[in-house]
């Protein structure tokens, strides 16, 4: 097996990018703090085709130099926009009749494995602070919590290793048959 | 739907973790550079009960504040070793019935959603370098390669979370019915 070059890769060009079809999925950043967790939520959103983040709060925004370091250069494939106050995107979101999903561990919250994503339905993923994780007022305005399992010591993923889970399963049930 | 408290998570000690059953997964870190990044990986190993981190090369090793900040303490939870030359990692594993697996952009490899995983085997994935990916001597010597499929303009997810993706479908194969 024989690594493929980077011009092997079939990579899209951003006016490629932007006219390509994305999926219904959009992600919102509640107050996700570091620069390099926000690049690498932007790369992800690149490689499966995410129609816009919405950075919130205090989470940090393009350009900056420490988020183009982990973007790589994909914060400026991915749509973005900012709101001070995350009720305000997901205001925005619901009225187009997204459904809101945070990630979080809560009574009630439904296991990544065991959420049935109806691909009739559009999405929004709601991403929380590092230390926080997402604001009980925003989880009251949510229309489901989806919770990644997990079986060790700590039960706290990376947000951006969270994120990476999360739209894979979103992207592998859109864009996949399997 | 109210937020549990990091008392109701249930969380294993660390005693708990060691005597756990782990997922017949192994990770190899073929020279991966980031403290953040071997961080995230121990964390990632943490909540998905992986057996054990194969440390190689230039990988960065605990204890070490900058890897502690990002694993939160999963560091002194999943065994770890540490190998000068991958080569010798794999052969260990080789030798002990483990099917090797790149995760890496290859002429022939596998795209992860058609990955086959046979629960009666055992598994050690290996993760490369953050710009120079996994060695091509070290793909030479593993029994197959699996590709994250990716539609952007950078084919590139950070390692961690490419980490994540591919140690969660591990996870789900075994521990789910799902």
């Amino acid at each position: 097996m024989r690594k493929l070059k980077t011009n092997e890769l079939g990579r899209k060009s951003i006016e490629e990018f932007k006219k390509a079809d994305k999926i219904p999925v959009a992600i919102i950043s509640d107050n996700i703090r570091s620069m390099n967790n926000i690049g690498s939520f932007f790369r992800t959103s690149d490689a499966f085709l995410i129609e816009k983040i919405y950075l919130c709060g205090i989470t940090p925004r393009p350009p900056h130099n420490d988020i183009r370091k982990t973007a790589l250069g994909a914060d400026k494939s991915v749509d973005w926009e900012y709101f001070e106050n995350t009720e305000d995107a997901i205001k925005i979101l619901k009225d187009k009749g997204y459904l809101i999903i945070s990630v979080e561990q809560a009574e009630g919250s439904i296991m990544l494995n065991k959420f049935n994503i109806n691909t009739n339905k559009k999405y929004a993923l709601v991403f929380g602070n590092e230390v926080k994780g997402v604001q009980q007022k925003i989880i009251d305005i949510s229309d489901f919590c989806i919770e990644i399992p997990q079986e060790g010591t700590k039960h706290s993923l990376n947000v951006s290793v969270s994120g990476g889970i999360v739209i894979w399963e979103f992207y592998r049930k859109f864009k996949t048959t399997d």
